[in-house]
């Protein structure tokens, strides 16, 4: 058992030990946000970016979080000091408290846990990404809530479908993965991404800034049909990079050209993370 | 501070120690599902109904429950037997377990907890409710989900309108409350109620029991302007049996006249409770 140092409020805690009581409006009602980041080396990537992500997203929540980012950035460096998991995820979670009516939110609940990180498989890259589209839009999309009840309840439709992830779409228009933005490349080279009814990744956001020096880039709304037809896809996500996306509900999406774009983009934004932490 | 026994998984716990470790896919992930009935002098009211929910949410969630009907009814027993709160709400939760990747259903974690129930104001019934319309569906709305996001998060409006609840409408269509069923009651007294896209209540059920005795009553869609112009509307629930509406969107719902239809259900639904107790 993971017997890692766990932060809950304003102590740490063994692992095996950090628990929050039933009445938690997160395991009452599902009313919880979160942020999720890695360290490289002991060092926290974009943990600035992430920080003011969960303190919107606690905002927007209504969840009046108790420390300042200063507080909190000075307990997650504790925390990797006590861990040493050079290479580990960090997630930050904050929950609605104990209500005593069960149902209003109250003093939150600060939960901070570190695991290790299983690297990428080597072949990551070149195995790439099957997808399977699902009509479904996330509430409140724009905050990293708890809520993936769709995206768990539908393990079992992904696998079926011989696919590795969901690609939500609503109305007719892609939106994104449940742990990963999406991109497209059209075939002037022009890389385009969803630009509403997301959660703005903070990798996406990395990806657009590394991508805009090099190619012509779009936030906009994407239809199916012109994903489908894209020259190329990939998604972004924290722990991923850029990762292609090969196939579309069992369809191929590309033109069977090498990735060039998605390649090359991979390369440059884990070249900027590199610098990000050296 | 509640110290009423509580049962997790396969032991009685004080309420101060009934904890769940943070890995649990309901704190994660905000998966779990639940149900929720009273007890009158230490009686369960329609308990079978309620388990037999409680174990279709199960199987609709993939969630592998490791108690039968049976043992989990022993359990409840023991738990009236333990805490001695003869007027009581009683919780089953069953979350999706402590998985190694924070991501997938595991072995559920099963919690039962008991509170005294408020008894209801005695004008409640003359009081009855007002009510803010609301452009929302739930996600998987006919299982009973730990998902409450949108009905924690608007609160504050529910407020500022000066409604005492929401109700929930998508494409013109009212479907439910939060966390209880609607009712209208036309011109010529047909009982009316959303049939698609809700949770079908226990008391909504038991409610249409006792109706289709005295009233024509029908199953369907209701569109919201159908809705504001009904005769008498109400909700019901497990802890507030059948409550008049009095008011949507600040705007006065019925003709003005004494709602005879809603008073005499509440009181043969009353009637009905007591016998199934007796």
């Amino acid at each position: 058992m993971n017997q890692a140092a766990v932060f809950i409020n304003d102590t740490f805690v063994p692992a095996g030990e950090a628990a929050l009581l039933v009445t938690d409006l997160a395991t009452q009602r599902g009313y919880g946000i979160f942020d999720f980041f890695k360290t490289i080396n002991n060092i926290p990537v974009f943990l600035d970016d992430h920080l003011a992500r969960f303190y919107n997203s606690a905002a927007q929540m209504r969840l009046p979080l108790q420390q300042s980012p200063e507080q909190l950035k000075a307990i997650i460096h504790e925390l990797i000091q006590r861990n040493q998991i050079p290479d580990a995820g960090i997630r930050i979670s904050c929950t609605g408290g104990y209500p005593q009516d069960g149902y209003s939110i109250t003093t939150p609940n600060l939960v901070i846990t570190q695991q290790p990180l299983t690297p990428l498989a080597a072949d990551a890259f070149e195995k790439g990404l099957r997808l399977v589209s699902y009509n479904h839009q996330r509430q409140l999309p724009e905050i990293k809530t708890i809520d993936y009840l769709m995206a768990i309840w539908l393990q079992p439709f992904v696998k079926e479908q011989q696919a590795d992830d969901l690609l939500y779409y609503r109305h007719g228009l892609i939106t994104e993965c449940p742990r990963a933005n999406i991109f497209m490349v059209t075939a002037d080279d022009t890389v385009v991404t969803p630009s509403r009814n997301i959660l703005k990744g903070i990798t996406r956001m990395h990806t657009l800034k590394v991508a805009r020096e090099l190619y012509k880039v779009e936030e906009r709304d994407v239809t199916l049909e012109e994903f489908r037809a894209a020259k190329e896809a990939f998604i972004s996500s924290t722990t991923k990079y850029i990762l292609p996306v090969l196939q579309l509900d069992g369809k191929p999406v590309g033109n069977g050209q090498p990735r060039v774009v998605t390649a090359r983009l991979n390369g440059v934004l884990r070249e900027y993370v590199g610098k990000h932490i050296g």
